[in-house]
């Protein structure tokens, strides 16, 4: 019998709670479910009879101990800056872990003493990342196994609301964490295009966007993620001419969200006075110049240097960011703010549903000739637990679980999944559940 | 005999030394200049019988109480976040301090402990801060005491190269930390005007800049200082409806200065790919979309929406930005790369002298009637060591020093000159100096 030690019973885990549930028996599973909440790890527990949900405190260095102590591998699904107070344990009592984030460099330094003592810490095997690096290399492998040469690689991934229930005119909801999307491209994207390096200050993002068809989900628009060029090394690419990756939103929602950008109002590092009192008319005007006798409208307009008919402009009005109604919200950062305005606005209705979004263009070079393959996943949430945020970072996570469990995966260290060994029984598996890659030539 | 520790001897130190030293033999004091670098404590004491050099060493515990020890008064010119480490061992050994610069919270927290030991902590007696402090507190003070009330306040300081000495198409050269000058503004800067709050982003700072007449030294622009709000309750201005701080440049300067903000090029948070071999040329392309076919002046002027036979654009060709010279710095930030060519064009001509420019707008109601004072001064460096910066920076902490040493100020605590038995006896000896302001009323 093996034991696995879930920590944390958020959103993201109910397809990954779900198939290791579901395994169990054919496998010889006892899970554990750990939350600081107990209530929420009962809730994803659901009294399987292989199964037990408990108050699991990161911070109570016994308890911890414990219970990794009685687990032979350990799935954190806690926020990324505590996977390492779980590795160090790990390592100390001999335990395999699984994350879904991106690994940290505190985490990287394990890998050696993790290879010493026969451990895998397996991480960034979600969605993004995770399926993103799986898919990419599934394709570069083959690529450079077949004898060709990598010339370029671009990627864009979005997590959006599913077409039949896109019904506002931004054609976006959050199907995510709301805070992360309204701080989301902050500093510096760094891409190369051509051999020709590029630095994308945060308010020029909004204005760089790629156009992007996907499979029959039709027209999307990319902007560029931060560091791109790190992915070179990491998918073994080093001397690559053109490396981009980005986030998939519907055209449009870009040119109006570069508004807020330009007003300042996604700034998430200062608190606004007497924020509690303001109304959104109000917010909005205290970005714009000291100006009598012209509406807030007009000014915005005449600041921005934009047609108050154009669509942009609509998009804006649509939100109620003119409106005299209060914040109420005390001490608020601007994108605190912002937030709650779109929170109102953009949040998925009862019976709506998500959708992820991915494409991956590779150009290469074979037998002398030039040639272009595009991988495209659409996957399409089943309701709102299952959704497909939550399916794709859950099932490849429990998926990874199983293969280490069960001996398909033995590779030893910190790893990412870019090695075939990993990506290989994963990618397989998850067409099974629907989550696969159509390739186009063009 | 009194004891007098200097402890920093560096570009902004030259009048205060010297003005301790003039003053020495009538007060009856010994002067310690302490500096790491001995050969530039020992160029600023020049062998004066009331002065001597010590290598000084600020992380050297045992030598720092020793020194401290002997002096009576400590004088830090330090970089701004050492000082508190003189400052512990102030009160410790019950000394005086001195310093030119922002109070930090850590040292507001010794208040208490200073008074009760009868000591003073004197800050932010140089010229920006200091100057300005006490120039504006003469006036607010006299306004207030004549049964004015107080409605608006805006106050704007440049440190610019002289009229005479001014021969160059950005009207601007470097009389300070160059590296200061091209990270200037970054962050919000927070006003209020006429009762509402105004937040200027970063990336709209330099657009958002106002015109000021100074006395017969012409024409400036003004673009806003970070936190403007904070002052009301320094000036005891709390329910103020305006409240603005800023820079002042030549006009033209900051529309200029705007483009380097908009390509991203003021930016120190990471370093470029490859920077050492890249021209200047590059370095501008690395900004700019990729595009074939079309050169880098017409990318730039078409990624701006700017006209290429515009004045802005003439700025930048005349810095070189579109040259093939090699940067030749290894592993640079973009805002390092961009200094050393500004430093090239924007240093000081052996000759050249600088200018201090500072202008207080004061709106008051008093008998029924508003009314409104500008309160400005010019000063003109004497040479390339006696700066008007440094002696500006110097010669009020030299009299402050004199005023504690001598009782004038008896005050006790960790203060910042607003207070009228500080501010007052320092201006009027400033005045002597022809340090002073001219008011005008409108």
């Amino acid at each position: 019998m093996k034991k696995i030690l879930i920590i944390g019973a958020g959103l993201s885990t109910t397809s990954l709670i779900n198939y290791l549930k579901d395994n169990s028996e054919e496998y010889n599973w006892k899970l554990t479910v750990g939350d600081y909440n107990l209530k929420r790890a009962q809730e994803k527990v659901n009294n399987h009879k292989n199964c037990e949900a408990i108050k699991f405190d990161i911070y109570n260095v016994e308890q911890k101990k414990q219970e990794i102590g009685k687990a032979d591998l350990v799935v954190s699904m806690l926020p990324a800056r505590m996977h390492i107070m779980v590795a160090e344990t790990c390592l100390e009592l001999n335990k395999d872990m699984v994350t879904a984030s991106y690994v940290s460099n505190e985490l990287k330094e394990l890998n050696e003493q993790a290879k010493q003592k026969g451990l895998i810490f397996l991480n960034e095997v979600g969605v993004d990342p995770g399926i993103d690096h799986m898919s990419t290399m599934e394709v570069i492998d083959r690529v450079k196994s077949a004898g060709g040469e990598m010339l370029s690689f671009r990627s864009y991934t979005g997590g959006l609301v599913a077409q039949k229930y896109d019904n506002n005119p931004w054609n976006y909801k959050f199907t995510w964490n709301p805070r992360n999307v309204v701080l989301a491209g902050q500093g510096t994207a760094q891409i190369i295009v051509n051999g020709k390096y590029k630095y994308i200050p945060y308010h020029q993002l909004f204005k760089r966007t790629i156009r992007i068809n996907v499979l029959d989900v039709g027209e999307f628009e990319g902007y560029s993620n931060r560091d791109s060029l790190a992915y070179r090394k990491i998918y073994g690419l080093d001397n690559i001419g053109t490396m981009a990756r980005g986030t998939l939103r519907r055209p449009g929602f870009c040119k109006a969200w570069n508004l807020f950008v330009q007003l300042g109002l996604t700034e998430d590092t200062y608190t606004l006075e007497d924020s509690e009192n303001m109304s959104y008319r109000d917010f909005i005007n205290t970005y714009l110049r000291y100006e009598e006798n012209i509406c807030v409208e007009e000014k915005l307009c005449k600041y921005l240097d934009i047609n108050p008919d154009s669509y942009p402009v609509y998009l804006l009005r649509w939100l109620g960011i003119f409106s005299e109604k209060k914040i109420g919200l005390k001490n608020a950062t601007p994108a605190q703010i912002l937030q709650q305005l779109l929170e109102e606005k953009w949040s998925l209705d009862a019976g709506d549903k998500d959708m992820l979004v991915m494409q991956h263009q590779f150009g290469y070079k074979i037998d002398g000739k030039v040639k272009t393959i595009s991988s495209s996943m659409v996957y399409e949430g089943k309701d709102s637990k299952n959704t497909a945020m939550a399916i794709t970072v859950g099932l490849p996570t429990a998926i990874a679980t199983k293969m280490i469990l069960t001996g398909k995966i033995k590779i030893k260290g910190v790893h990412i999944p870019v090695i075939k060994e990993i990506y290989e029984p994963i990618l397989e598996e998850l067409k099974e559940h629907g989550i696969e890659f159509i390739e186009e030539e063009i």
